[in-house]
């Protein structure tokens, strides 16, 4: 494991963009997501993907050149064709521009289309809350969940994300509709652990905590069974139907060519209405009582979305950012 | 059980209403959608739940005559105070108000405070979705979840809705953050069954599915654990600021004096945008898909959400409303 600094990081990444065809402003700001998503602590959707990014460019799924564009505005809301650019930039200027629709009109909405995988989805809910604003936005992905009752994939992950600003530390979720990722499954199996929970059934349909029996039936659990097999659904629905996109079926089941996504951003400005001081005050008084909160674990403090995010973000901002090294030495060949 | 024709399940909820203080318009709307809900099969969000409104407008938690008032207006978003009126009268006008901004805007929602349990969530998505528009609305609750990591009840369950419309039956979720509502347990209960899947925590803090046993130590599970509760913490936080209303922790956690509760209705009118036909093949592609796709039991469909409703709702209609006899007894008497 290396400990390399966010800078350097930074440069590397966007070096590789720009020999990809992304304009440098492009490049460093798509460089700079990534790199804040591993600063961050979520290792998953940062520097790690960025080998798939990148083969995702050279086979024609991601357009480095391409821009999105509204092609429908009513109001405060927008339907965006993505044209299959980078992701991560849509997502970023989709979200941008719903905050600045819900400044005009106190909610904003850009349903958008025709995108890629916006990487860290929490990177947009940071975004609106640094803004000042609610952020709520989610995309649907390729089928890689049984929906309940179902014995083959047939929805999405779907990833949701909600954000509410607050002086003392946003409060972010960040989180998909099955209990685990293909990820995180292979990450338990390959440190020979079971699951802390039950993440899906195994080939005989019976549930179970062992993550390679998951990953061979393919029947990964949503959360809550019947109950996150719906929420994905409606998810996905609603992204569809609102951008006129691709649904979870139609999307392309193959990791390396899961493009054509929908994705919907909502950014809700309370201060429109008035009060902004007393706004602050009620997200204080929630994350006070979650920390009153009696824990289960004497010492273990019960914790708001994203809590630990600030410490991580401090911490690899000091140390460097923890790449390991065959995944560093991979980008620095680049 | 009783078999009851709707329209007499109607008129005497409505005679009872206008006898503790409602016009009688607004006693025909509160007891069409109690009838509608039991109608629909969610027995225990209707006419179940009738004995303990009265009781709340009895003891002061309801005030029969109040209005909901917007106390702040910016665009296509409002401030509503819920003046502690009626529930499901309340946030039947906001959600009307919200697809009305829809209309106007693409997209609206309506943030009340001071409001009452709405009874069943779903009745708001119906609303919305039989408008044409998309409907997505939260309520949060009286502390009755412990959160994550928590020993104590700290989080609402805080239902959510979300319902796209579609011609050949609206898709319409309603699902609450705990895995099992203490109503579900108690029914599990009383029947001597076993829930279907672990619901909470014993006394020893191992996963149950004992339903009394849930009961006895208060730790009902959040639907996929860490997720339902930082997505309960999330509805929360928005509701209780967009409406400067009561968060979780602030409400009275006694189901008789459990008022101030906060909302938040939204609703997205995509037609604003045109392409109205294109919108009705994408969620008849998504239904569909659902229904192709193959069942872990042989001759078992898998099902999108909402799709018991329109066959209960018919029979029901047919048949008459199911109800206890004791249930109707004491409603009769009132």
């Amino acid at each position: 494991m290396n400990r390399i600094p966010f800078e350097q990081v930074h440069e590397c990444l966007a070096r590789v963009l720009r020999s990809l065809g992304f304009s440098d402003e492009r490049a460093q700001l798509s460089a700079r997501l990534l790199a804040e998503t591993t600063c961050d602590g979520v290792y998953s959707h940062g520097v790690n993907r960025f080998a798939r990014l990148v083969a995702m460019v050279r086979n024609g799924s991601v357009d480095s050149a391409s821009k999105p564009r509204a092609v429908a505005r009513f109001g405060a809301m927008q339907r965006w064709d993505g044209q299959r650019g980078p992701g991560n930039l849509n997502a970023h200027a989709a979200m941008a521009q719903a905050i600045a629709l819900s400044r005009e009109h106190g909610i904003g909405c850009v349903a958008m289309a025709n995108t890629n995988h916006w990487m860290r989805g929490g990177t947009y809910g940071w975004q609106a809350a640094d803004a000042g604003v609610i952020g709520i936005c989610w995309t649907n992905t390729m089928p890689n969940v049984p929906a309940w009752e179902g014995a083959e994939p047939a929805i999405g992950n779907n990833p949701l994300v909600i954000a509410v600003p607050r002086t003392s530390g946003h409060v972010v979720l960040d989180m998909a509709m099955s209990q685990f990722s293909y990820g995180a499954l292979e990450s338990y199996r390959s440190r020979g652990e079971l699951l802390p929970v039950e993440g899906g059934f195994d080939a005989a349909g019976k549930l179970t905590r062992d993550p390679g029996a998951i990953e061979n039936s393919q029947r990964l659990l949503p959360i809550g069974f019947w109950k996150g097999s719906g929420l994905a659904v409606m998810l996905d629905l609603i992204a569809a139907t609102a951008s006129l996109g691709n649904a979870t079926n139609q999307i392309a089941n193959d990791p390396l060519r899961e493009t054509g996504l929908s994705q919907v951003f909502i950014a809700i400005d309370p201060r429109t209405l008035g009060e902004s001081a007393r706004l602050e005050q009620v997200a204080e008084e929630v994350v006070s009582s979650l920390h009153r909160s009696r824990p289960t674990t004497e010492g273990v403090r019960v914790r708001y979305p994203g809590e630990n995010t600030l410490r991580l973000r401090e911490e690899n901002r000091r140390l460097g950012l923890p790449i390991e090294d065959a995944v560093w030495a991979e980008i620095c060949r680049m």
